[in-house]
């Protein structure tokens, strides 16, 4: 993309209405807009980090042969008053009267929608185990939206439920829902530790929230530093075998980490070594519940088992806040120029800077650059307006591209360019050849149609 | 995909509140479900083909430089007061009251929000031309929703806004636009016509309706049979070329092709031959408009142009029916027994039909179809339950994916599978490696990520 030819408005001063970095730092690079409270147009640059993290999501619960549907925003509020949540979920429902006077409503979740199609469709345990998940935007009617869309109104959500016929295999499908989690974030350049937490209004009596360690988190945090040494990595799991899945939860939530809500100060001085004792803020990014037949129960969600009897399945959601992704990396990754995205979500792969616009040999040396990145499948900005090289450095950092290619007249003389890191600000001269290699060689492995190989029986493409 | 991995409830009996033959087809092969009037969870199978029409979508406004975002679904009645559009809109505005008792709305259409993003960010004519777009969910609240997803209350839609400088500008990017639909409705293997329409409660002189020939359509249509001759392909256009832009104009719209909202009987007997006269019905799955400064002038929406001056933006909107193509390429592409997906838009590229499972060598031969196919990028279903071949056939007629591997023992014998066109049910026995080079031979150049060549300056990395 030419620089000259998008749409990113970005801002010189700070907005005085924003009271945290992501938020602050997505206002000023031209990533979102407020329509109203707590409600948020996506302009170019944010979209496409939304899109990325959405992909990413959708690759990861493909690759665990979860299925993707998708349910719409309004609902009726019929089911909800099946469940009882109607009445029991407070101001935060966005309630909705239609033109014939039907109540409807603003969807926060789909635990009810789910099971009704559940309900309607399956009949027998022959068809367990299932996992439907869908990417939808939900409303919540929050009494003070704030921080950006961290905590906005209307917000993107990943949310999945799992239908098994016995405890057993539903604590399986929780356990492989923690796998992908732990996947998902690692991709996304973020470490999100899972904390034993409170069910809250879903119910249930095992979940697990999923917390990124920033000072702007909204939630204590309380955990043995040696959570923090943990990373899933490259390695290969089969999504089917329970000892695997119940290995990596072992792994992973076996040392002391949970939030406010959960803590324990007796348990952690008894279990965590002193010195291995961390307090910190920690960002919510999502959230894993078993909660065994607390709506097959309420709504009739049964199949009839081996023995030939109705059985209520046993059920677990699993969430990760989409949009909220976007702040939290932002509140992870970035310094007092701008944001600096991980590779993983950055919405263009690098930049390019032509020091000298209009200046014949630094032109082509841009044009040629932006040619060889693009045939390669990468997706470079190129910064040819007519600026002066300090703006478009400033722009640069504060958008937050990983990395940035300069061309000027002085470096071509040499036959060089100048590939310089966000992340650690250190640069090196190199043919623009090496550059486009250079560039091509950090993204392999990034490439979202690259990156997900092909899992045993299951193909990336099937969430499409 | 192995069918017993998926969701895919299909029914058997036809559900009798469906009056169109695909809001029967959508039921019958599980790819929506009703929650509420006009209101459809779109489960996996249909949401597979949702997906891949908002990917070509995508792809071809990015191949035009248009930039993409996203704006939320509820919007403040605020905007639609300053544009007049609250009071005007009538009752299918879906109008929202939020806990602070707010005046709110589920937008229905963009023209409002996109206006105020312009007018708050863009202030000289330097960064003009701009077409910006999204596709979102609206909701419109029908009196009598009907048809499934052709005429449903919540649905999922592509609208695009230009702004330019000029009237002339403006109509280049209308123009434009025209070639992208064009385009669009072809990689779906849909012809649309244009067909000179009504500019309805969005404002405006020019507009062209696409429609889709089909006998459910809801409008009667009058036209030159010579405008069904017309095909794009894959011709090369200048998207920034005014001339070209014109002449693909010329070509598809000289002829005459009316809606019944514009058709005069006179004119078109004077024009048309009388061999060339048809009347047929169509179904709209997308309209563009020049509607000149009508929101720029009511909201303010001004650029200072070259003289200095303020200048109100000229502007254009443009939208496809997403969800409602589902709905039309099956209205368009069908037979008694089911669905007849084109190429382009399938949710399975194959099917591979296993007709004795359990037998080791055909169990083997399905694995190495299924393995070969996904290893060359493909996305097969495989139907690997105990089933009877004529139940299995059954079901891949109905779904409607256009290539069909079918394996048994007894071919095997020979060496062969059967490679059946559901289009032409047309079958021809070939050793499974020539079925698997087959079909990969038929989707070369349908796959979206290699369809869109890199167009000038413009990557197709670009949306996302």
């Amino acid at each position: 993309m030419r620089l000259s030819r998008f749409f990113l408005p970005v801002l010189r001063e700070t907005p005085a209405e924003a009271q945290i970095v992501s938020h602050r730092l997505m206002l000023r690079a031209g990533m979102i807009k407020q329509n109203a409270a707590g409600i948020y147009s996506w302009l170019p640059l944010g979209f496409k980090v939304l899109r990325k993290i959405e992909n990413i999501v959708h690759e990861e619960q493909a690759r665990a042969g979860h299925i993707a549907m998708l349910m719409p925003t309004v609902q009726s509020a019929d089911l909800w008053r099946e469940s009882g949540r109607y009445d029991a979920y407070g101001d935060e429902l966005l309630r909705i009267r239609d033109r014939h006077d039907r109540d409807m409503l603003y969807g926060p979740t789909n635990e009810e929608m789910i099971t009704d199609i559940f309900r309607s469709h399956v009949g027998s345990y022959k068809d367990l185990p299932l996992t439907l998940y869908h990417i939808q935007w939900k409303f919540r009617d929050e009494m003070r939206p704030r921080f950006g869309v961290m905590r906005g109104r209307e917000f993107f959500m990943k949310d999945g439920y799992n239908f098994d016929l016995s405890k057993e295999d539903a604590l399986h499908a929780y356990n492989r829902h923690l796998v992908t989690y732990l996947r998902t974030y690692e991709r996304m350049g973020l470490q999100a530790i899972p904390m034993r937490a409170d069910s809250g209004p879903i119910g249930g009596d095992d979940t697990h929230e999923f917390l990124v360690l920033a000072e702007t988190g909204e939630s204590e945090v309380f955990y043995d530093s040696a959570v923090t040494d943990l990373t899933f990595g490259d390695r290969e799991i089969d999504y089917d075998s329970v000892a695997q899945c119940a290995g990596v939860l072992e792994e992973f939530t076996s040392k002391y980490a949970r939030t406010d809500e959960t803590h324990d100060q007796t348990v952690f001085e008894q279990q965590v070594p002193q010195e291995r004792r961390r307090t910190a803020r920690g960002i919510e990014v999502g959230q894993i519940f078993y909660f065994g037949t607390k709506y097959s129960d309420a709504m009739g969600a049964t199949v009839q088992g081996p023995d030939g009897k109705p059985t209520p399945v046993h059920m677990g959601s699993h969430g990760i806040g989409v949009s909220r992704l976007v702040g939290a990396i932002i509140e992870a990754s970035h310094d007092d120029k701008g944001i600096i995205w991980p590779e993983g979500v950055t919405p263009f792969h690098c930049g390019i800077v032509n020091l000298k616009q209009g200046d014949a040999e630094a032109d082509a040396a841009c044009e040629s650059l932006y040619a060889g990145l693009t045939a390669l499948g990468l997706d470079p900005l190129y910064d040819d307006r007519d600026e002066r090289a300090g703006g478009k450095f400033a722009t640069m950092d504060l958008i937050g591209l990983p990395w940035r290619i300069t061309v000027g007249p002085r470096g071509l003389k040499n036959g060089v360019v100048e590939l310089t890191s966000r992340r650690t600000g250190e640069s090196e001269e190199v043919p623009p050849e090496e550059a486009v290699k250079k560039i091509a060689d950090i993204y392999r492995g990034h490439h979202a149609s690259e990156h997900v190989p092909m899992m045993g029986n299951r193909s990336f493409h099937t969430y499409i």
